[in-house]
């Protein structure tokens, strides 16, 4: 059942004391959709607060920068950005049953709430957001605008991926427009690495090897480099994305120690090139263009098993 | 004297036998600009030609794609993107005082064409550009649309800098709409990377020092790793900010071997520190936030030279 964010809008208006929450491993999209919301409930003199489902990076604490603590029993509960209850994680329990809207952008949206809005067209869930505050008719201030912006950015890789619309352009240009640090929040998404990330780089940068007239490329990472590195989950993000970023590389492979002989491989590929098949073959899948599977044994043996469906894709069979 | 867009659309429309400049080390501004005003020109009915400046890089070719060579004699001369004939390099001579309309976004464009349109504002010159083509009242094809999209990207940072309005964000929305291959031209400008520049950023890495608790970070490059790694001027592009992209560091330095004895020292800073006067201190300059400046001697003398420069800007005079 798909409802309209008009009916939304007029349920929200009726309803008090709202909790949002945000998917377990929080990014940005779910956030910035979360505290907007929050925000502009607020402004209609509503009682609202946001549980961050997971660490709060410290990257994204100023999503809620200015915002006071509000205690009160809930009575309205809206998910944001989460397309099946799974993805609540450590919520699922208390709230799994009681969700009464649901607001996404995933077109696999399991419409486990009462009321359900989703747009897979949406390059980020924070579009919808925008629509909705615009139709409660509260003023996007720029807090808002940053919240909105900072899932617009990054959902899209600051807007380079093939999910930007002009809708998604757009709407950035109007909280541009209502002072958003656009420029800013950029810099603190894409043009700041961790130390330990720079190390990892460095570190897996020295693992790559070429194949096939340098059409496949393979790095690896190890659990010792991550210890060396000092390398966490948040650092090795994009790792996967470096080999398939090498000019003239179509499939890109990225072998990652996760225990003693368990590895689990990351494939991307260029359109023409299939990486969910590569997969498949290992029991893993994906999308055409990215896809995952594990693989168990010695790393040269590993790495000669992916390389080997490598080169079925690439040859053909 | 400057001309409105009107004007020039104006002038553009009376004459024929257009030659279009851009400027030396052509960039994705200055050749969208130019192949998409002369695409523009030619769907009036006139004849019209690009002179590439220097190099047209294989990853910028498709901005000429399916246009026929056009041979005449020129009658009038456009140039793109230039702020002053110096820009014009070895096409000076033949061209510095026979320049009929400069269209440009430089606040210190020198007025050296008999007309001069230049809107500091303007993130991309290709903006101005997409203005004159609706002024002239041709209709924006998807050739046209990569052309100008093309020069948005690049010289915004695939939108993430300080210099993109909410203007460049609907011309953008626009082009989507007209068709252009927007993900795609991202992907090739921000997604790829020479093996030389890999082989090269792992070479960098490896010299990476920080200093003053990782607010000073310091990298260098040598002629041998430019041996060793292939990487030539192109791949170094962008190589100087990687020091500065590391969290923590407030002021980001490059050193870069030219010759025996001689190096070429770039410096970027987060706000609140001046790059610009870090580098005067040895005869260079720059920005705030970006600055250079040619250090001669020894490699381990210029660089404690520069970091003695950089504490001084860290804790003040």
């Amino acid at each position: 059942m798909m409802n309209s964010l008009n009916e939304i809008a007029r349920f929200l208006t009726e309803r008090d004391n709202f909790v949002i929450l945000t998917h377990q491993y929080p990014d940005g999209d779910t956030l910035g959709s979360a505290f907007a919301l929050c925000r502009a409930l607020r402004k209609m003199g509503k009682r609202s607060r946001v549980i961050v489902n997971g660490v709060f990076s410290k990257k994204f604490q100023y999503l809620a920068a200015g915002m006071q603590e509000q205690d009160f029993n809930y009575q309205t509960v809206i998910t944001v950005d989460i397309a099946s209850v799974s993805l609540l994680g450590e919520l699922k329990a208390e709230f799994e049953n009681i969700v009464d809207v649901s607001i996404d952008h995933h077109a696999m949206n399991t419409s486990f709430a009462k009321m359900t809005y989703v747009d897979p067209k949406a390059a980020a869930n924070t579009e919808n957001i925008y629509k909705l505050i615009k139709i409660l008719g509260v003023e996007i201030d720029r807090e808002m605008a940053n919240c909105i912006f900072t899932g617009l950015s990054t959902d899209t890789g600051c807007f380079k991926f093939t999910n930007v619309t002009p809708d998604t352009m757009r709407i950035a240009a109007d909280l541009m427009e209502l002072g958003c640090d656009s420029a800013e929040i950029n810099r603190i998404m894409f043009d700041t690495k961790s130390m330990a990330r720079i190390r990892m780089e460095r570190a897996v940068l020295n693992t790559l090897t070429t194949h096939c007239g340098d059409k496949i490329a393979i790095i690896n990472s190890t659990l010792a480099m991550e210890k060396e590195t000092g390398a966490e989950d948040a650092d090795m993000d994009g790792i996967a994305a470096i080999p398939r970023q090498i000019e003239g590389v179509v499939i890109g492979i990225t072998i990652k120690e996760k225990g003693e002989k368990h590895y689990r491989v990351s494939v991307r590929t260029l359109s023409g090139y299939n990486a969910a098949s590569i997969c498949s073959k290992f029991g893993g899948g994906g999308h055409h263009a990215a896809g995952g599977c594990s693989i168990d044994g010695e790393f040269d043996e590993v790495k000669e098993k992916i390389l080997a469906a490598a080169k079925e894709e690439l040859f053909g069979k």
